[in-house]
C-alpha cells in the first residue's frame, strides 16, 4: 500500500513523506530510515561543518538521500556547497534566506532543488530561483521559523503556485506527526509534507536520549518562540526567525530578557553547551514543536513512517462517506 | 448535497459550519444566513450590551441560532445570560475564560454548551463544565485568541476527547476560510468547524464596508497578534489572550509600544474610536484571521457557505483515489 501524489512521483519515492534536514539531529542513519522506509531522507547540515556533513553522507552510504542548509549561513560559506554536491544529493533543501545564489549550482548538479518559505514574498524569491518544490512551514513546527501557521500558509501558497508556477510542487510542513496530519495537509493542496519533531523523536535521530525524553514528555503547550535560545549560543539570526523549544529552566529564566541574557552571555553561554554535551534537558534546548503533544515514545523511523501512512491511508479512504 | 458528521446529528443542521461568535460583526442577519444556508448561526454578545444583544436576536426573528459571549467579560455583568436564555438559543458559545460558573443556567436552559478552548487545561475546565462541544482555536484565527496552532492543537483536543470525554463533540476553528480548510479540519479529527473571518466578509457582517475593503485586499502575512488594539479600547483582556488584526498605520505605530500607548491613552483612544464610527481602516481594528490570504471579495454567506461545502465534499470524495 502507498500514498502515490505527484511529489511521489517526481522524487521516485512510495509515500510523500520528507526527513525535515534538521541541524545535528538528521544525520546519515536517520535520512538513511527514512527512505529506506519510503519517505526521502535530507541530512542536516545546519550552521555547516564540512567534516560532519561528510561523515554523515559516508553514514547513508548507497541510500538515496538530500542534504540541507540554512541558507544564511551557507552564505557565509559557500563552498560547503560543493562538498555536499559531491555526494549526489538527490535534492538540496534550503531555508531561511535568499536561495537564488545558490540555485545554478544546485541544478546543475542535477539535485533538485527545495525552498522552505514562510511567506508569500518567501515564495516568490524561491520561484525566481527556480524551486521545483516549495514547502510552506507553519509556525508550529520546531526549530527555527516565523509567524504563519501551516492551515493558511499551505493554501495560500498553493494558490500562489497554481497561478504563478503551476509545475512546482508544494509540501506542508508544521505540526505533522501523524496520519491525521498527512490528510489534513493533502486536503490543504499540498502534494506531501516535511516533518521535523515526529523524527526528531526517532531512535535514529542523533538527539540525546534525556533530552527526547524530555521532549516526548511535553505537550504541545509546553513549547514557544523565543530568541534566548539562538543568543545563548552565539547564532545570529536574522530578525523574523525565532526558534521554537520546549520550555525548560533556561526559557523559564531568559525568554523575553534576552537583552539581559545579552549582557550574561559567556557564562550563560559556557553553561548550556555543557548541558548541551551532558544531555540535560533543563538548560540544553529541546528543539521540537508543537507537534510533540501528538508523541508518546522515541520509535524507528520506519515504525513512525508506515504508521502515519496507514492512519492517512484510512482517513483518505473513509472522506467520502461524510458526502451524502 | 450535504457533508454529514456527528455535529451535524447533534445540532440538526445540514452541513458541520458554525458561524463564530464575533462581536459586533456577528448580528442576527449574519447568524440567520447562516444558519438557512445549512450551517448554525451565532449572535456575538462581545463584551456585553444588553439592548444590542436584544435587538439582533429580534433581527434572527424565528430562525434557529445560538449566542456566544467573552466568558472574563460575562462573569462582570453574568445577568446577561439570562437575557440571552430568555431567547432559546440552539446553544450558548463561551470563549476566553472559565466557563464553570455559567455551565448549570445555560444546560437547565436546554440550550447545548459550546466552550472554545486554546490549550489543553482550557478543555480540562471546558470539560468540568460538561461541555457538549469543544471548539479548539488556533493562533491563526482572527481577532482574540492564544498561541497555539490549529494543525496540532485540534489532534491533541481529539486524543484528549476520546480519553476523557467521548461523547463531546469537537471543531476546529482559526484559519478555516474554505473547502480544503473544512476537509483538513475533519482530517484533524474535528467533526465541524467555526468559521469566523470568512464570515467577516460576508454582505451581512456588521462590520464597515471600508474596513471589508481593506481586510479583503490583505494577505495572509499582513496579521499580526497585538495587545496595542486593546489597550487603546481600553478592553482589559488577560494576559494571555491578544488580538489579531490586519496591520495599519496604527499597528505600524503602537504595536511593541504599548508602555508608550498606555501613557498617550486617552487622545488615541479618541481617535481609534472616531475611525471605527467613519470606518477609516487605517486607525480603525481590522479584526481578522490569516485566512484574509484566501479571501477576495465580500459576498452573501450563502455563497460562502455553498461554496465551501462544495469544495471540501470534491476533497473528500476524490482522497481514496491517492491510495494505492
Amino acid at each position: 500500500m502507498r500514498i502515490e501524489t505527484p511529489l511521489t512521483e517526481r522524487l521516485g519515492i512510495r509515500h510523500p513523506i520528507i526527513l525535515a534536514p534538521m541541524g545535528t539531529a538528521a544525520g546519515g542513519a536517520l535520512a538513511r530510515a527514512v527512505t529506506n522506509a519510503g519517505g526521502l531522507g535530507f541530512i542536516g547540515g545546519g550552521y555547516g561543518d564540512a567534516a560532519w556533513i561528510e561523515q554523515q553522507f559516508r553514514e547513508a552510504g548507497n541510500t538515496r538521500v538530500g542534504g540541507g542548509f540554512i541558507t544564511w549561513s551557507l552564505a557565509e560559506a559557500p563552498q560547503l556547497l560543493d562538498g555536499m554536491l559531491a555526494h549526489k544529493p538527490v535534492a538540496v533543501f534550503l531555508s531561511f534566506g535568499d536561495p537564488r545564489p545558490f540555485a545554478p549550482a544546485i541544478k546543475a548538479s542535477g539535485a533538485l532543488l527545495v525552498c522552505q518559505v514562510q511567506s508569500r514574498d518567501d515564495c516568490m524569491e524561491a520561484l525566481e530561483a527556480g524551486a521545483d518544490i516549495v514547502v510552506a512551514q507553519g509556525t508550529e513546527a520546531g526549530g527555527h521559523g516565523a509567524r504563519r501557521a501551516t492551515m493558511t500558509l499551505v493554501p495560500e501558497i498553493a494558490d500562489l503556485l497554481a497561478r504563478e508556477a503551476p509545475e512546482t510542487l508544494l509540501c506542508a510542513a508544521g505540526g505533522i506527526a501523524d496520519g491525521r496530519g498527512l490528510a489534513a495537509a493533502l486536503a490543504l493542496g499540498a502534494e506531501g509534507v516535511v516533518i521535523g519533531t515526529r523524527f526528531w523523536a526517532a531512535a535514529e535521530a542523533l538527539v540525546h536520549p534525556n533530552v527526547q525524553a524530555a521532549g516526548t514528555q511535553a505537550t504541545g503547550d509546553d513549547t514557544l518562540r523565543t530568541s534566548s535560545t539562538d543568543i545563548v549560543r552565539e547564532r545570529y539570526w536574522p530578525e523574523r526567525f525565532n526558534i521554537r523549544v520546549v520550555r525548560n529552566a533556561f526559557t523559564d529564566r531568559w525568554h523575553g530578557k534576552e537583552d539581559e541574557l545579552s549582557a550574561n552571555r559567556p557564562p550563560e553561554t559556557k553553561r548550556v553547551f555543557a548541558a548541551i554535551a551532558a544531555g540535560d534537558p533543563a538548560l540544553a534546548p529541546i528543539i521540537a514543536g508543537e507537534a510533540l503533544g501528538l508523541i508518546d515514545a522515541v520509535e524507528p523511523a520506519e515504525t513512525i513512517v508506515s504508521r502515519i501512512v496507514h492512519e492517512a491511508a484510512d482517513i483518505l479512504k473513509s472522506s467520502a462517506r461524510l458526502v451524502r
